[in-house]
Protein backbone atom coordinates (compact mmCIF):
# COMPACT_ATOMS: atom_id res chain seq x y z
CA UNK A 1 0.00 0.00 0.00
CA UNK A 2 1.21 3.49 -1.13
CA UNK A 3 1.83 5.90 1.93
CA UNK A 4 2.60 9.46 1.49
CA UNK A 5 4.06 10.87 5.00
CA UNK A 6 4.26 14.76 4.98
CA UNK A 7 8.20 15.38 5.56
CA UNK A 8 9.87 18.20 7.24
CA UNK A 9 13.38 16.25 7.60
CA UNK A 10 13.38 16.43 11.39
CA UNK A 11 13.57 13.80 14.08
CA UNK A 12 9.35 13.39 14.33
CA UNK A 13 8.47 13.09 10.76
CA UNK A 14 11.86 11.01 9.95
CA UNK A 15 10.45 8.27 13.05
CA UNK A 16 7.10 8.19 12.07
CA UNK A 17 8.90 7.10 8.57
CA UNK A 18 10.84 4.00 10.22
CA UNK A 19 7.72 3.14 12.20
CA UNK A 20 5.40 2.56 9.27
CA UNK A 21 7.87 1.12 7.01
CA UNK A 22 7.65 -2.40 7.87
CA UNK A 23 3.47 -1.95 6.93
CA UNK A 24 3.67 0.74 3.81
CA UNK A 25 5.43 1.52 0.84
CA UNK A 26 6.61 4.94 1.98
CA UNK A 27 7.04 7.82 -0.04
CA UNK A 28 8.23 11.30 2.17
CA UNK A 29 6.58 14.47 0.74
CA UNK A 30 7.74 17.72 1.37
CA UNK A 31 5.18 20.76 1.49
CA UNK A 32 7.00 24.04 -0.54
CA UNK A 33 5.73 27.15 -0.95
CA UNK A 34 9.07 27.78 -3.47
CA UNK A 35 9.89 30.71 -0.72
CA UNK A 36 13.31 28.83 -0.01
CA UNK A 37 15.19 25.96 -1.14
CA UNK A 38 14.75 24.64 1.87
CA UNK A 39 13.07 21.18 0.41
CA UNK A 40 16.50 20.17 -0.78
CA UNK A 41 17.42 19.27 2.52
CA UNK A 42 14.46 17.00 3.38
CA UNK A 43 15.65 15.46 -0.10
CA UNK A 44 18.94 14.50 1.27
CA UNK A 45 17.69 13.23 4.79
CA UNK A 46 15.66 11.15 2.72
CA UNK A 47 17.94 9.60 0.49
CA UNK A 48 20.32 9.70 3.80
CA UNK A 49 16.80 7.19 5.60
CA UNK A 50 16.33 5.71 2.33
CA UNK A 51 12.98 6.36 1.31
CA UNK A 52 11.45 7.38 -1.66
CA UNK A 53 11.14 11.67 -2.02
CA UNK A 54 8.68 14.00 -3.94
CA UNK A 55 7.79 17.40 -2.74
CA UNK A 56 5.09 19.11 -3.85
CA UNK A 57 3.63 22.78 -4.43
CA UNK A 58 1.47 24.49 -1.90
CA UNK A 59 -0.64 27.78 -2.78
CA UNK A 60 1.26 30.98 -1.72
CA UNK A 61 -1.77 32.26 -0.83
CA UNK A 62 -2.51 30.14 2.19
CA UNK A 63 1.54 31.05 3.30
CA UNK A 64 0.62 34.72 3.05
CA UNK A 65 -2.45 34.43 4.97
CA UNK A 66 -0.45 32.39 7.65
CA UNK A 67 1.94 34.86 8.07
CA UNK A 68 -0.47 38.11 8.22
CA UNK A 69 -2.38 35.87 10.90
CA UNK A 70 0.75 34.54 12.84
CA UNK A 71 1.87 38.19 12.98
CA UNK A 72 -1.95 39.68 14.29
CA UNK A 73 -1.65 36.71 16.68
CA UNK A 74 1.87 37.37 17.86
CA UNK A 75 2.60 33.73 17.85
CA UNK A 76 2.66 30.94 15.11
CA UNK A 77 0.22 27.73 16.34
CA UNK A 78 -3.10 28.56 14.36
CA UNK A 79 -0.94 29.78 11.54
CA UNK A 80 0.66 26.75 11.54
CA UNK A 81 -2.41 25.08 11.68
CA UNK A 82 -3.79 25.98 8.40
CA UNK A 83 -0.47 25.37 6.34
CA UNK A 84 -0.54 21.85 7.91
CA UNK A 85 -3.97 21.54 6.75
CA UNK A 86 -3.50 22.52 3.87
CA UNK A 87 -0.54 20.40 3.39
CA UNK A 88 -2.22 17.47 4.10
CA UNK A 89 -4.76 18.19 1.60
CA UNK A 90 -2.12 18.53 -0.78
CA UNK A 91 -0.51 15.13 -0.26
CA UNK A 92 -4.59 13.32 -0.34
CA UNK A 93 -4.50 14.58 -3.43
CA UNK A 94 -1.22 13.03 -4.98
CA UNK A 95 -1.81 9.40 -5.82
CA UNK A 96 -1.17 7.69 -2.46
CA UNK A 97 -3.27 4.93 -0.73
CA UNK A 98 -2.21 6.39 2.54
CA UNK A 99 -1.34 10.09 3.97
CA UNK A 100 0.62 10.37 7.16
CA UNK A 101 2.29 13.13 9.07
CA UNK A 102 4.91 13.43 12.40
CA UNK A 103 2.24 14.88 15.13
CA UNK A 104 2.82 13.60 18.48
CA UNK A 105 0.59 12.69 20.93
CA UNK A 106 1.96 15.71 23.07
CA UNK A 107 2.04 18.60 20.51
CA UNK A 108 -0.39 21.31 20.61
CA UNK A 109 0.42 22.55 17.17
CA UNK A 110 -0.14 20.81 14.52
CA UNK A 111 -3.23 18.79 15.24
CA UNK A 112 -5.66 17.73 13.42
CA UNK A 113 -9.18 16.51 15.13
CA UNK A 114 -10.59 12.84 14.33
CA UNK A 115 -13.54 14.66 12.60
CA UNK A 116 -10.86 16.44 10.45
CA UNK A 117 -9.20 13.31 10.39
CA UNK A 118 -12.18 11.37 8.54
CA UNK A 119 -13.23 14.43 6.49
CA UNK A 120 -9.61 14.28 4.71
CA UNK A 121 -10.14 10.26 3.93
CA UNK A 122 -13.63 10.54 3.31
CA UNK A 123 -13.34 13.85 0.67
CA UNK A 124 -9.76 12.42 -1.03
CA UNK A 125 -10.73 8.21 -0.14
CA UNK A 126 -7.46 7.52 1.48
CA UNK A 127 -6.45 6.65 5.11
CA UNK A 128 -4.88 9.27 7.30
CA UNK A 129 -2.76 8.10 9.83
CA UNK A 130 -0.37 9.11 12.15
CA UNK A 131 1.66 7.06 13.67
CA UNK A 132 3.34 8.91 16.71
CA UNK A 133 -0.06 10.32 17.92
CA UNK A 134 0.10 7.57 20.62
CA UNK A 135 3.43 8.20 21.52
CA UNK A 136 4.58 11.04 24.08
CA UNK A 137 7.77 13.46 24.59
CA UNK A 138 9.68 10.59 26.49
CA UNK A 139 8.92 7.93 24.47
CA UNK A 140 9.73 9.61 20.83
CA UNK A 141 12.79 11.06 22.73
CA UNK A 142 13.97 7.32 23.57
CA UNK A 143 12.96 6.11 19.94
CA UNK A 144 14.69 8.93 18.35
CA UNK A 145 17.87 8.43 20.23
CA UNK A 146 18.07 4.59 19.02
CA UNK A 147 17.18 4.73 15.97
CA UNK A 148 18.60 8.51 14.36
CA UNK A 149 21.75 10.64 14.61
CA UNK A 150 20.33 14.64 14.86
CA UNK A 151 21.73 17.91 15.00
CA UNK A 152 19.72 20.32 17.13
CA UNK A 153 19.87 24.22 17.40
CA UNK A 154 18.08 27.34 16.84
CA UNK A 155 15.64 28.02 14.18
CA UNK A 156 17.62 30.30 12.15
CA UNK A 157 20.86 28.03 12.25
CA UNK A 158 19.44 24.80 11.44
CA UNK A 159 18.26 24.47 7.57
CA UNK A 160 15.56 22.21 8.76
CA UNK A 161 13.15 21.49 5.52
CA UNK A 162 9.36 22.33 5.85
CA UNK A 163 6.96 24.58 5.59
CA UNK A 164 7.72 26.31 8.38
CA UNK A 165 11.28 27.36 7.73
CA UNK A 166 9.62 29.22 4.22
CA UNK A 167 7.29 30.79 6.87
CA UNK A 168 9.48 32.26 8.91
CA UNK A 169 11.93 33.13 5.66
CA UNK A 170 8.45 34.68 4.37
CA UNK A 171 7.58 36.58 7.74
CA UNK A 172 10.75 38.19 7.68
CA UNK A 173 10.95 39.60 4.09
CA UNK A 174 7.23 40.85 4.59
CA UNK A 175 8.05 42.16 8.62
CA UNK A 176 11.18 42.13 9.52
CA UNK A 177 13.67 39.98 11.42
CA UNK A 178 12.25 41.51 14.43
CA UNK A 179 8.98 39.74 13.34
CA UNK A 180 10.14 36.42 13.36
CA UNK A 181 11.92 36.48 16.80
CA UNK A 182 8.04 37.77 18.51
CA UNK A 183 6.14 35.08 16.67
CA UNK A 184 9.12 32.48 17.21
CA UNK A 185 10.89 33.18 20.72
CA UNK A 186 13.66 30.74 21.24
CA UNK A 187 12.28 28.32 18.72
CA UNK A 188 14.87 25.31 18.50
CA UNK A 189 14.76 23.08 15.48
CA UNK A 190 16.15 19.11 14.92
CA UNK A 191 17.34 18.17 11.97
CA UNK A 192 17.96 14.41 11.30
CA UNK A 193 21.36 13.70 9.74
CA UNK A 194 21.29 9.96 9.14
CA UNK A 195 20.30 6.31 10.90
CA UNK A 196 22.27 5.23 14.15
CA UNK B 1 13.48 -1.33 26.20
CA UNK B 2 11.67 -3.77 28.15
CA UNK B 3 7.62 -3.53 26.84
CA UNK B 4 4.40 -5.09 28.27
CA UNK B 5 1.08 -4.56 25.87
CA UNK B 6 -2.24 -5.27 27.54
CA UNK B 7 -3.40 -8.28 24.97
CA UNK B 8 -6.58 -9.69 24.36
CA UNK B 9 -5.86 -12.14 21.69
CA UNK B 10 -8.13 -9.98 19.56
CA UNK B 11 -6.93 -8.05 16.39
CA UNK B 12 -6.42 -4.75 17.60
CA UNK B 13 -3.97 -5.64 20.60
CA UNK B 14 -1.96 -8.24 18.31
CA UNK B 15 -1.54 -5.22 15.56
CA UNK B 16 -0.64 -3.32 18.17
CA UNK B 17 2.60 -5.74 19.10
CA UNK B 18 3.85 -6.09 15.45
CA UNK B 19 3.81 -2.29 14.84
CA UNK B 20 6.01 -2.14 18.21
CA UNK B 21 8.45 -5.58 17.90
CA UNK B 22 10.87 -3.56 15.52
CA UNK B 23 11.73 -1.14 18.74
CA UNK B 24 10.49 -2.72 21.99
CA UNK B 25 11.08 -5.90 23.61
CA UNK B 26 7.13 -6.79 23.72
CA UNK B 27 6.02 -8.81 26.04
CA UNK B 28 1.99 -9.56 25.65
CA UNK B 29 0.57 -9.60 28.97
CA UNK B 30 -3.33 -10.37 29.52
CA UNK B 31 -5.15 -9.26 32.51
CA UNK B 32 -7.41 -11.94 34.28
CA UNK B 33 -10.14 -11.69 37.15
CA UNK B 34 -9.55 -15.39 37.09
CA UNK B 35 -13.29 -15.66 36.33
CA UNK B 36 -12.48 -17.81 33.09
CA UNK B 37 -9.63 -19.32 31.84
CA UNK B 38 -9.97 -17.37 28.50
CA UNK B 39 -6.45 -15.69 29.28
CA UNK B 40 -5.08 -19.29 28.32
CA UNK B 41 -6.51 -18.63 24.58
CA UNK B 42 -4.57 -15.36 24.53
CA UNK B 43 -1.05 -17.51 25.92
CA UNK B 44 -1.70 -19.69 22.68
CA UNK B 45 -2.03 -16.99 20.41
CA UNK B 46 1.10 -15.18 21.83
CA UNK B 47 3.08 -17.96 21.23
CA UNK B 48 1.51 -18.71 17.75
CA UNK B 49 2.21 -14.89 17.13
CA UNK B 50 6.22 -15.42 18.84
CA UNK B 51 5.97 -13.23 21.53
CA UNK B 52 6.26 -13.26 25.18
CA UNK B 53 2.98 -13.67 27.51
CA UNK B 54 2.21 -13.22 30.95
CA UNK B 55 -0.65 -12.80 32.79
CA UNK B 56 -1.66 -9.97 35.33
CA UNK B 57 -4.07 -10.85 38.06
CA UNK B 58 -6.58 -7.64 38.77
CA UNK B 59 -8.84 -6.93 41.52
CA UNK B 60 -11.65 -8.78 42.00
CA UNK B 61 -13.60 -5.75 43.60
CA UNK B 62 -13.21 -3.75 40.42
CA UNK B 63 -14.80 -6.36 38.27
CA UNK B 64 -17.86 -6.32 40.46
CA UNK B 65 -17.81 -3.12 40.48
CA UNK B 66 -17.71 -2.59 36.56
CA UNK B 67 -20.32 -5.54 36.22
CA UNK B 68 -23.06 -3.56 38.52
CA UNK B 69 -22.08 -0.04 36.70
CA UNK B 70 -22.86 -1.80 33.62
CA UNK B 71 -26.22 -3.24 34.78
CA UNK B 72 -27.07 0.28 36.47
CA UNK B 73 -26.56 1.72 32.50
CA UNK B 74 -27.98 -0.48 30.53
CA UNK B 75 -24.40 -0.43 28.27
CA UNK B 76 -20.60 -1.62 28.87
CA UNK B 77 -19.01 1.69 28.26
CA UNK B 78 -18.19 3.35 31.63
CA UNK B 79 -17.60 -0.40 33.28
CA UNK B 80 -15.34 -1.49 30.54
CA UNK B 81 -13.37 2.08 30.55
CA UNK B 82 -12.98 1.62 34.60
CA UNK B 83 -11.69 -2.31 34.28
CA UNK B 84 -9.43 -0.69 31.80
CA UNK B 85 -7.53 1.73 33.20
CA UNK B 86 -8.05 -0.47 36.21
CA UNK B 87 -5.48 -2.74 33.82
CA UNK B 88 -3.18 -0.42 33.13
CA UNK B 89 -2.16 -0.11 36.14
CA UNK B 90 -1.69 -3.40 36.81
CA UNK B 91 0.95 -3.49 33.66
CA UNK B 92 2.54 -0.26 34.58
CA UNK B 93 3.24 -1.98 38.35
CA UNK B 94 5.11 -4.57 36.39
CA UNK B 95 9.10 -4.51 35.52
CA UNK B 96 8.57 -2.69 32.21
CA UNK B 97 9.80 0.79 31.07
CA UNK B 98 6.96 1.31 28.43
CA UNK B 99 2.99 -0.08 29.11
CA UNK B 100 0.75 -0.29 25.58
CA UNK B 101 -2.75 -0.81 24.77
CA UNK B 102 -4.49 -2.02 21.59
CA UNK B 103 -6.56 1.49 21.36
CA UNK B 104 -7.58 2.40 17.97
CA UNK B 105 -8.43 6.33 17.24
CA UNK B 106 -11.69 5.24 16.51
CA UNK B 107 -12.44 3.60 19.57
CA UNK B 108 -14.95 4.97 21.75
CA UNK B 109 -14.10 3.11 24.58
CA UNK B 110 -11.75 2.17 26.46
CA UNK B 111 -10.42 5.99 25.81
CA UNK B 112 -7.62 7.05 28.05
CA UNK B 113 -6.77 10.82 28.04
CA UNK B 114 -3.99 12.55 27.43
CA UNK B 115 -4.32 13.85 31.10
CA UNK B 116 -4.86 10.09 32.34
CA UNK B 117 -1.59 9.02 30.30
CA UNK B 118 0.65 11.76 31.51
CA UNK B 119 -0.48 10.43 35.52
CA UNK B 120 0.43 6.87 34.93
CA UNK B 121 3.22 7.61 33.40
CA UNK B 122 4.67 10.11 35.74
CA UNK B 123 3.44 7.63 38.93
CA UNK B 124 4.88 4.54 37.79
CA UNK B 125 7.83 5.65 35.55
CA UNK B 126 6.73 4.18 32.24
CA UNK B 127 5.81 5.50 28.72
CA UNK B 128 2.25 4.79 27.95
CA UNK B 129 2.02 4.33 24.76
CA UNK B 130 -0.91 3.66 21.86
CA UNK B 131 0.62 2.46 18.98
CA UNK B 132 -2.73 2.58 16.85
CA UNK B 133 -3.96 5.97 18.39
CA UNK B 134 -3.06 7.31 14.84
CA UNK B 135 -5.22 4.93 12.64
CA UNK B 136 -8.81 4.80 12.46
CA UNK B 137 -10.66 1.92 11.01
CA UNK B 138 -10.05 1.63 7.35
CA UNK B 139 -6.56 1.40 8.05
CA UNK B 140 -6.61 -0.62 10.98
CA UNK B 141 -8.91 -3.00 8.64
CA UNK B 142 -6.42 -3.01 5.94
CA UNK B 143 -3.20 -4.10 8.06
CA UNK B 144 -4.63 -6.83 9.80
CA UNK B 145 -5.79 -8.20 6.43
CA UNK B 146 -2.57 -7.89 5.38
CA UNK B 147 -0.42 -9.27 8.50
CA UNK B 148 -2.91 -11.55 10.55
CA UNK B 149 -5.70 -14.71 10.23
CA UNK B 150 -8.81 -14.13 12.04
CA UNK B 151 -11.90 -15.42 13.07
CA UNK B 152 -15.12 -13.41 13.89
CA UNK B 153 -18.31 -14.13 15.41
CA UNK B 154 -20.25 -13.38 18.29
CA UNK B 155 -18.73 -12.84 21.41
CA UNK B 156 -20.73 -15.91 23.25
CA UNK B 157 -19.07 -18.04 20.64
CA UNK B 158 -15.38 -16.29 19.96
CA UNK B 159 -12.92 -17.18 22.67
CA UNK B 160 -11.37 -14.25 23.57
CA UNK B 161 -8.54 -13.76 26.10
CA UNK B 162 -9.63 -10.42 27.74
CA UNK B 163 -11.30 -9.43 31.11
CA UNK B 164 -14.04 -8.21 28.80
CA UNK B 165 -14.76 -11.96 28.20
CA UNK B 166 -14.75 -12.25 32.28
CA UNK B 167 -16.62 -9.46 32.51
CA UNK B 168 -19.46 -11.14 30.29
CA UNK B 169 -19.04 -14.48 32.39
CA UNK B 170 -19.85 -12.37 35.81
CA UNK B 171 -22.42 -10.42 34.45
CA UNK B 172 -24.40 -13.90 33.21
CA UNK B 173 -23.53 -15.51 36.98
CA UNK B 174 -25.06 -12.35 39.09
CA UNK B 175 -27.33 -11.58 36.69
CA UNK B 176 -28.12 -14.25 34.04
CA UNK B 177 -27.73 -14.06 30.38
CA UNK B 178 -30.24 -11.80 29.94
CA UNK B 179 -28.34 -9.20 31.68
CA UNK B 180 -25.37 -10.02 28.82
CA UNK B 181 -27.79 -9.90 26.13
CA UNK B 182 -29.03 -6.34 26.70
CA UNK B 183 -25.08 -5.02 28.03
CA UNK B 184 -24.13 -6.22 25.38
CA UNK B 185 -26.28 -6.62 22.09
CA UNK B 186 -25.14 -7.88 18.83
CA UNK B 187 -21.27 -7.73 20.02
CA UNK B 188 -18.79 -9.61 17.64
CA UNK B 189 -15.65 -10.66 18.50
CA UNK B 190 -12.42 -11.40 16.58
CA UNK B 191 -9.79 -13.85 17.28
CA UNK B 192 -6.45 -13.76 15.97
CA UNK B 193 -5.12 -17.27 14.62
CA UNK B 194 -2.68 -16.41 13.50
CA UNK B 195 0.05 -14.03 11.46
CA UNK B 196 -0.57 -14.46 7.22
Amino acid sequence: MDLGLLYSGGKDSSLAALLLEEFYDVTLVTATFGVADAHEHARETASVLGFEFEAVELDGAVAEEAVEQMVADGYPRDGIQQVHLHALEAVAEMDFDAVADGTRRDDRVPSVSRAQAQSLEDRHGVEYIVPLAGFGRGAVDSLVEETLDVTTGPSERIAKADYEAELRALLAREHGEGAVAEVFPDHTQTYVTGLR
